[in-house]
């Protein structure tokens, strides 16, 4: 093939992030956007960043080239978080990249993937750029359902690995129960796969207990940890947490591909991550500001729509999950747009059409008024009789 | 095949980076250490990048999601400096990221790939990532010898791309003659293959004029640029200019491998880039050092070596190539290092076991003193006639 034929061939089942295509829709300052995945900007630390910089600027190394495996001071602030050691920790540029050379390194064309249904946007364009067989599971309340799994692994599924979202999932805001956490980690070490355990929201929870993660009942589990969501997502620096051996067979991969992560990023979180006084505090005032927020969206959304649509009360994370039944939520959105909101349907984050009368709806980035507000619009938007433009 | 075969397969022709094992070995401070390719941290630009913080931060959009693209302004910065619209821009983390995203979108198994003869080692490693048959083309005073490209051609070789620093090259230290540029530009366009002019040092010019990029040839031509060399490595800020279609399919590729490069790091450099006064006086300031430092280590080497070596003055960069007849330098490397030298041999730039007498030396880290007392040295570790350890 020319190098013209193998691009058409690579971009064919990547589709632009439809997310993204419709944030660009959404920046006019009189729609209240819930179709974002992003952190409040006024919740960034911005003051705890200049107060780092000198301290950090003081070392040439963190202008210099660094190391593949990541700034050793930050492996072992990881490390030490989840209780491994220093060697089982990649440093990546974002979990993103974490993922992406997971599919490198793990995947060839035509393997099998399971994910969520639905799934996280980004994980399903790394999957279509890998040329995986996405396989998607239903996600009820408690997640994944094992269940259907182990039925679809029980008729011949053979995944290379199996990508969940366990804590308050994107898109879905549902929980991986503590149950079946342990089935799916007792199906990987029968069936052989890999878990990639993505949790950029672990830390966000606003009510009950946390569960433990999958990684505490099989040696076949990846995990994913990013600062995007605690600290600032433009720094990009994400994790891998996986046996030191499969860690040291992706560093090489990492180091082909981008040498290393960035050391000023990387050396401005060891600074505040390592400060545990200022950062348990920092993520208190989010999980308290982000905490009331989903209240006020759910409660919203429960009061305007009442019977007409079903909403998931998340117990952390940034989003929650809406269906309206008999309401096609994708051809309503010019109307929403119009009435001064945005949401993400849902058939993006399905890879088989589903997902028609369901939303994902953010509540990050709205005040309490804004929230309620957005619903107002939402249902003057959805529940009106009038032609779908 | 099962995910582990996969990763097997994978790595098989990935060696791990020659100089990174090396680097590894010569951090003691008594080795003097021709062996890296890294700027000289007393030259990192940390007051200025301190002084730009607050401005950085003033704005919340420095530590939030950005676009794909990347920063607007960034986009902007560099293409005024290329004499190109905005939209032939693509910032990338590091240009090795760039040349990954190009090998990722044009590159299949067993495409031709064609490099200069000795190549740098990023990008060997990342053809082998992508399963590419590597061609490589000798190098002389005036780089790739476009002749034999010409007659590989004519036989029949069909490469997909043809990557080449033209400018003070790594490792060779030669640069691509104006003739040669406009010949390999005609070639591209008769054979259809593009070509990936990767520029790290061309600001780093210490004699003569600078030459016309090949671009300025033909449209088949993507330039990688990166801020490593001339602000600061740790930042991972590089770009790539190409034609405007090719860079949206490009963009498409890095949003699922990452999103988007680190916005503080662009940030930063939007702010030390668009200041021309200070930008233009910090590479004058690096112009001064290094160009002092590339005549005292190549005239060190001639006075020491007498006819023993050859060694090319470079007009520019950060390395020159030495040729020692007769001496397996690479065998030698453990004596150098106990007398308190280090340098790459040359073996690993090249593919096909050649470079044996020859090696990289670096002249940018260390002060004159240094270098002229690192000769010394290398003449003791390979000029003497004691049994090869």
């Amino acid at each position: 093939m020319t190098a013209d034929a193998v691009l058409a061939s690579r971009l064919r089942n990547l589709r632009s992030s439809a997310i993204r295509d419709l944030l660009a829709l959404t920046r006019r300052p009189e729609v209240v956007s819930l179709a974002g995945g992003i952190p409040d900007p006024a919740l960034l630390p911005r003051a705890r960043v200049a107060e780092a910089i000198d301290r950090v600027l003081a070392d040439a190394q963190s202008l210099q080239y660094g190391e593949t495996e990541g700034d050793p001071r930050l492996r072992e602030l990881v490390a030490a978080r989840h209780g491994c050691e220093p060697a089982r920790v990649l440093i990546t540029h974002g979990a993103q990249q974490a993922l992406d050379i997971l599919a490198r390194g793990l995947l060839e064309p035509g393997s099998t993937v399971v994910v969520e249904a639905p799934s996280y946007l980004g994980a399903l364009q790394i999957f279509a750029l890998a040329e995986a067989n996405v396989h998607g599971v239903d996600v009820d309340d408690d997640g994944m359902n094992i269940d259907a799994l182990a039925d679809a692994l029980a008729s011949g599924l053979r995944p290379a690995l199996v990508y969940v979202v366990a804590n308050f999932s994107n898109p879905s805001g549902a929980t991986l129960s503590a149950v079946r956490r342990r089935q799916l980690a007792a199906l990987a070490d029968r069936y052989g796969f890999w878990i990639v355990e993505d949790d950029p929201y672990g830390a966000l929870r606003y009510h009950g207990d946390p569960l433990d993660s999958i990684a505490t009942y099989s040696e076949r589990v990846i995990r994913l940890g990013t600062t995007s969501k605690v600290l600032a997502p433009g720094g990009r620096v994400g994790w891998l947490i996986a046996e030191s051996s499969l860690v040291r067979h992706l560093v090489r991969i990492k180091q082909a591909t981008d040498l290393h992560s960035s050391a000023l990023s990387q050396a401005l979180v060891v600074d505040l991550l390592g400060d545990d006084a200022w950062f348990d505090a920092h993520v208190e005032t989010l999980r308290r500001a982000y905490g009331e927020r989903a209240e006020v969206l759910v409660d919203a959304i429960e009061d305007h729509f009442g019977d007409r649509a079903t909403v998931r009360r998340p117990a952390g994370g940034m989003f929650t999950w809406v269906s309206v039944p008999g309401v096609d939520v994708e051809a309503r959105l010019p109307d929403a747009i119009e009435a001064g909101v945005a949401y993400v349907p849902g058939r993006a984050f399905f890879g088989d059409g589903r997902g028609g009368e369901q939303m994902r709806c953010s509540f990050a980035t709205g005040s309490p008024d804004q929230l309620r507000e957005a619903v107002r619009r939402l249902g003057s938007a959805l529940l009106h009789d009038g032609p779908i433009r």
